[in-house]
């Protein structure tokens, strides 16, 4: 039975940290430039993700996160019946992403004064602006050897390793505090708390048609299914799975 | 020896059909939804044709140079030495795709009032906006079979047939006026007269290691050749192969 697993943040920050865990796992796919498209996935993305360090501190926002989730795996220390070797090494690798994160440059600033990068990132978002007159160097760029292209994309990827480990921490220790529960949406509707959680995790089985519309905050959430075919509010029981993570 | 393809287009009309013509192969391509990567491009390739049909009247103007063409070719008709059997092929299929063009909805009229492509389009130029909890609909669509998705793609691309069609035509004889001629760029420039040409055509070996920066118009046009290490202005004797399409 196929199932649509989806992903909602519950609040502005998370949100952004989800558009960026998808964003550098498209850079990482598309960074072996396996076919004559895939660049187009690659700088744009990239481009996207710069769009995103301009918009917010980034990094001040991940560092604190990380330093409220140490602290709480802290408390943790010494408690009968928690095993204090495996808390012990998520400790250590949560110390080691935030020191690498302190550590790291202000996200994006050497591929902002990147004179190749910023040369294609003014032209790339106009509509069909990839074609070579928009672009000469970026085609002169995609006729290199594949080994150098993917060299480039290493080097620039390198650059954003302090994000993608801390991102990828605190994301899967977020995860990892939900557990999957079967719920009935009743009429196609479910509502609950949700106890200053950042992220919905929902699996739906794809037979009953439907999408999720999810409205709420940390403390409150509801969910409404859509009938994919009609666009129109489900009226069905659905049956699905829920993960509420902290 | 690797040689970079190039075409600069000479008038702002030739640079959209250009780009829509990008668009479009990329469609095609992306249309195969061969890796979960290519409905990226897909969907922006497409939303980027919808912005550009918005921009400008594409099926007037291409209408009228499709007609400024089949003038051009009437006048051979009866002239001793052309290959009138030739001739007549190129005017049926000229005259074919004029009246599909002619036939046809206003370009992307179709595609604009479906609904589940106007809720995508909505958020698909946020920064790392195709997540999920951006666009439900499209990942629940993602999960559909693939024969499924790519009957959609087949019935949307459809409706732009008579798009292609007209575009393909009337650049395939556009090149065609243009021959290859060898040209040395002396100290990395070169100008010359371009008597209403549309598009002009380079094969620049990769070796000299430049791409072109091309400034001009129908009637006269500069290629100064810039150095792609340095993003400097070559001070190298170039020798390429350019062709003048009118």
């Amino acid at each position: 039975m196929t199932t649509h697993y989806f992903e909602h943040p519950l609040n502005e920050k998370t949100r952004i940290y989800l558009r960026v865990e998808a964003l550098l796992n498209q850079l990482n796919v598309a960074a072996q430039f396996s076919d004559n498209m895939q660049h187009l996935i690659f700088y744009r993305s990239l481009f996207d993700l710069l769009e995103i360090f301009e918009q917010i501190q980034l990094k001040s926002e991940l560092a604190k996160d990380i330093e409220k989730q140490r602290l709480s795996y802290r408390s943790w220390l010494n408690v009968e019946g928690v095993d204090q070797e495996m808390l012990r090494d998520v400790l250590n690798e949560v110390d080691s992403v935030h020191s690498d994160l302190m550590g790291a440059e202000r996200f994006g600033q050497s591929l902002k004064e990147d004179r190749f990068l910023s040369a294609i990132r003014q032209r790339f978002n106009l509509p069909g602006g990839s074609c070579c007159f928009d672009l000469p160097a970026l085609h002169h760029w995609l006729h290199l050897p594949l080994e150098q292209r993917k060299a480039d994309a290493a080097k620039w990827l390198d650059t954003l390793q302090p994000l993608a480990k801390a991102l990828n921490q605190w994301l899967k220790l977020t995860r990892e505090t939900g557990h999957f529960r079967t719920i009935q949406a009743s009429s196609g509707f479910y509502q609950s708390d949700a106890e200053e959680a950042n992220i919905l995790r929902l699996e739906i089985p794809m037979h009953f048609g439907v999408y999720p519309m999810i409205s709420g905050h940390k403390n409150r959430f509801a969910i409404k299914f859509i009938e994919f075919d009609s666009g129109q509010a489900s009226v069905a029981n659905v049956e699905f799975q829920l993960a509420v993570c902290c």
